[in-house]
């Protein structure tokens, strides 16, 4: 199988392509701009004997000509370049509106130029807004958005599926709860680890503390994906897939797993706000069923997942500095 | 009260603008690129004492700054402007992505611009892609989309609900059903009327006649809208509506009325499919109890809008004609 995967160097893609390239008939081409991707990430890969299936192109969605000259024979896409910055949607909202829903519609318009037929779309548990129902299903009331991102997913997950509907392109729609893990280079654990390694001594916290989240693992992340992909594989439908661990924690536990693994006591200056920003979801907590139904469970626990990545950034402290 | 219009030359725009009018303390500004709207729809309204209190721009959605200019000053904005051609939507998907999506972020960009907070859509019923739930109520099951259309008005939605929460603009979204009556110009209707009067010996009908459908009179979606906006006029959140009649019909029942208004007794060809076309919904029933309980009834049943509008297009055969 030879796979496109756009956003290939970024935090997930990178991941993914090591994972793919584990198998000797797989191929992949990576189509990434590099805005927030990091060659570094893909290095390793390239110098092994893997490098040999592996092709990137360092080049924008936008770009659609070129898109769809680089996506020409791929059999299968990884839809996962985006601009992944919930927090300031709303400084400046184009960004959403372009990065997110345009380029999934420039994907989509790709593959019916070349021909290829099915798509994974790294969706978001932001799509569920601040829903009625926790544990939140995949087929929960319909949801009102809070963030630009949530509608600018939201947006990408209606265009596919009409694609469906109207092309017959098979969509693997996967709504994430937060990721984390290796490669892992933005987010609450980044921003803490980054203010604790200039100054142990203080910690300054977007909201409450009392805002809980999910969290998973990359590497579950990726085989999440995968199970659900080859679950559906031979059923011609839109498949969506909720996909986070079935735990939460709240910003103050995860502060103080960061905190002990650091050996830092810092002094904590928590915000008043149940919400940590404007569109911020004070609780997200996703009902993982239909997945695990799928055979797929996460391996590692929240707190395995956020030790795993204060570990990865301590050891990768060039990644805490400013690209 | 001064009201913004987009599309407020079109079907149910220059309709809106008519009865916004006829309250003396309101102005109105038609924004209207005249793509499909009619400058003879607006005519008896500019000829008439209340033309003094409209004025009207000819221009694109897609030239902001002529669009806040426009828009400055305004208290409400309508966004009626779109492309509604929902059966065409999959020969050339970047129309609904371009003219529904964008210019919807273009009018939300124009009002934070301007300092316009308060914004009325017309979404459609059509988000609710091949509901679970019938007549589906606004908090139905997160849906799935079945045509670029439906797509891009939840993208619509999606972005309205955003910038509700970030920037406190206030949408009324209205999902309808199909709209007919007076400045009709495009759908079944129209169509079969058409063909009627070209050969009134046949008839060709896409789908099998069983899709059953809802529709509603441009007077009532008027009302219906007006009544949604003034009943949550305090309230600062999201406000959406189903509108619609309680009513069904098949397109059977909707050729038998026409048939019989028109004295033809033509030969008629179904198609073969349960849908008239990709992304066609088989069925639309929509719940509105919710703007039911805000005061708002329908006037008009199903059969006395079709017949209302057969009428309209019989007395305005110029209509009939290409653009």
């Amino acid at each position: 199988m030879k796979y496109f995967i756009t956003g290939g160097a970024g935090f997930i893609g990178s991941n993914l392509v090591k994972m793919l390239l584990e198998k000797e008939e797989n191929t992949v081409v990576v189509y990434d701009n590099f805005s927030t991707g990091r060659s570094e990430f893909l290095y390793p890969i390239e110098l092994s004997e893997k490098g040999s299936r592996l092709d990137i192109y360092n080049s924008r969605i936008e770009d659609t000509h070129t898109l769809a000259d680089c996506m020409e024979g791929s059999d299968f896409v990884f839809h996962l370049a985006a601009n992944a910055d919930v927090r300031h949607g709303f400084k400046d909202p184009s960004k959403d509106v372009k990065q997110n829903i345009l380029n999934t519609f420039n994907v989509l318009e790709a593959m019916r130029k070349v021909g290829v037929t099915r798509i994974a779309f790294s969706s978001s548990g932001a799509v569920y807004g601040e829903p009625s129902i926790y544990p939140t299903p995949e087929s929960a009331p319909f949801p009102i958005q809070t963030s630009m991102y949530g509608a600018s997913k939201l947006a990408g997950e209606a265009m596919l599926q009409a694609y469906f509907e109207g092309y017959g392109i098979i969509p693997y729609i996967f709504r994430f709860v937060s990721v984390l893990g290796k490669n892992y280079s933005h987010g609450h654990v980044y921003d803490f680890v980054k203010s604790l390694q200039n100054d142990p001594r203080k910690l300054k916290v977007l909201g409450d503390g009392s805002q809980t989240k999910s969290y998973m693992h990359v590497s579950d992340c990726i085989m999440g994906m995968l199970t659900g992909i080859f679950y559906d594989w031979y059923s011609s439908k839109v498949n969506i897939y909720n996909l986070g661990t079935d735990e939460t924690c709240t910003v103050k536990d995860s502060i103080k797993w960061i905190t002990e693994y650091m050996k830092v006591n810092p002094k904590i200056v928590y915000g008043s706000e149940k919400k940590g920003w404007k569109g911020d979801s004070p609780l997200i907590s996703l009902n993982c069923k239909k997945i695990r139904e799928a055979g797929w469970k996460p391996l590692l626990s929240i707190k395995e997942g956020v030790i795993d990545t204060v570990e990865y950034l301590l050891e990768n402290l060039w990644l805490l500095e400013d690209k």
